[in-house]
């Protein structure tokens, strides 16, 4: 990758996201900016959503994953690529190898929701049933690659796929210039690290904010230690936010996301329930856990932030079934 | 009302519509439009849908009721406005009136759906309890407006609520110039009239068809009569599409208005789901109905329609309770 500044220290830097929008600008949607004045009352400063649940493919990861499949050239491009993943990741790089005509091969577990497994086969991913831990699903996944000669497109330890995020932070910083502070959810960091780099080469002030469940506090965990932490188990209702931190995400969580937020499950469906009901719009509990974070007490009580007066909200997903909706919001 | 052309047949026309975006561009969202491939798919044509969902006040209500509002001079302003409305344009005429700094008086059936209530109050207008018919609504509103001087903002037969609803079209078509067609749920007209006279006039081979719930067809019935038929009862999961014509709406949608599509509630309810599943935006069973339009059999295979290629759809409402939804959802 190449650099603006001469600093090769992360797996991307602007200019590598600058050629991702390049990359990828005719295949995406610009995704719109929504605000609400009933949630700025509740929230006490300026809330610009930023709607990736717009997105083709329902989620952010259509823009990594479509950087990735458009950087191949033509040769590694026709063998196809893999990854095993269950989430949205997954049903992003099927939609974008079938935009550009090769197969995707989706290694899914057993238990990934029936959605998500619809979504991929909707968009022409080629679906490869393994085992639900992890290890299964990374032996199936090189099997694959052994036979096919795909490329591994991994969710969010990739150059590529971090580049790809990061042009949320170009599009959203020129919709609203007057953004100082951007929350976003962590999970694996493929989508704060983009956002970070970018936004943070661009305006060194902005703040940028991770939001993760209690069940799943790696990051937060990871940053209190200074080394990559990961838990043996995780309870959360978000299950997109179960990942690990990578050794290409890690260094720029390390560095560049100011903190992170940790909501309870109950704060997380409070909020799809407000995303629902007062913007209109429909997100997993993964995609709403920054609007959890901006009305949490934590964030709300703590001085620190008094200064974070007009915030941006990465807001995603993506692949609600109604059934499961609506269970969620009946636990809580 | 002045008239571009000199032909002042209706209440409202371009040069009306036009004033009212001047009026009202500092209050209102400029709504974004968004679309799918997979609903592209199923309907096998581009749709572009006009998310007045992300209106302020949460429907294109606000709209006219804003244009309405800002229409008073500063003496009748003061006194207040006061509509009967169980709907949208409640909320949409009190937060038009909070926004101004006027009363807003706002009769209310006393079996009005709890969250439009609530809204209302939200929103800072004072709600005056009517029985559940049409002459108590009108007894009421008229005690009101004796005791008060406020003004009455008709929900839609009013040339300032059609000239507000009409700046739609104006937004739309600078979107998306290539639009051809566009579908708009009907109740009593003052929404399609705003849409129909303003995109008539820009381009007079642009279609303009209305959709409404086969258990309140009123607008097939009077289009096909000639004159405003009124049904002595309704039976539709929309409840926003329960309205007469009114002798301001009802020429306009004579004249400019080329079809009406009826669908069957289990249509739209199913119009619903799809907004949520694939579009991710919350909208009422009203607020859905132009998808269901063009989607159902009726529409696909007329050859009437088979050169509308590029179809607007306005999507609406708007108060969708949770609850609400879901019992629809079991209906069907």
């Amino acid at each position: 990758m190449s650099s603006d500044n001469g600093n090769n220290q992360y797996a991307a830097d602007l200019s590598s996201i600058k050629e991702a929008r390049v990359r990828i600008s005719s295949v995406i949607h610009k995704t719109p900016v929504l605000s609400s004045e009933t949630l700025n009352a509740m929230a006490g400063r300026k809330l610009f959503f930023k709607c990736e649940c717009f997105q083709k493919g329902e989620a952010f990861k259509f823009r990594g994953a479509s950087n990735a499949v458009l950087s191949l050239d033509k040769q590694q491009a026709a063998k196809g690529v893999v990854t095993h993943s269950s989430g949205n990741h997954a049903a992003a790089l099927a939609l974008a190898a079938k935009l550009r005509g090769i197969p995707a091969y989706i290694v899914i577990p057993s238990n990934a929701p029936k959605c998500k497994v619809e979504n991929v086969k909707r968009y022409g991913g080629q679906v490869i049933w393994s085992e639900p831990t992890m290890v299964s699903r990374q032996s199936t996944a090189a099997k694959v690659l052994q036979e096919t000669g795909a490329v591994l497109i991994h969710p969010y330890n990739d150059a590529r796929i971090i580049s790809g995020q990061g042009t949320i932070s170009l599009e959203l910083l020129e919709q609203f210039p007057e953004i100082d502070t951007i929350i976003v959810p962590i999970s694996g960091g493929g989508l704060i690290s983009g956002v970070a780099l970018a936004a943070k080469s661009i305006n060194a002030s902005i703040r940028v904010i991770a939001a993760e469940p209690v069940g799943a506090n790696d990051a937060t965990l990871s940053k209190a230690s200074g080394r990559i932490i990961t838990l043996p188990r995780t309870d959360t209702v978000a299950d997109g936010l179960r990942a690990s931190l990578g050794d290409l995400t890690w260094p720029i969580v390390r560095d560049l996301v100011d903190a992170v937020i940790t909501v309870e499950d109950s704060e997380i469906i409070e909020a799809m329930r407000h995303c629902y009901e007062i913007l209109k719009v429909a997100v997993e509990p993964s995609g709403a856990i920054g609007l959890a974070a901006v009305l949490s007490d934590s964030f709300r009580k703590n001085p620190s932030w008094n200064d974070c007066r007009n915030i941006g909200i990465v807001i995603s997903g993506g692949n609600v079934d109604l059934d499961v909706l609506w269970q969620a919001l009946g636990k809580y």
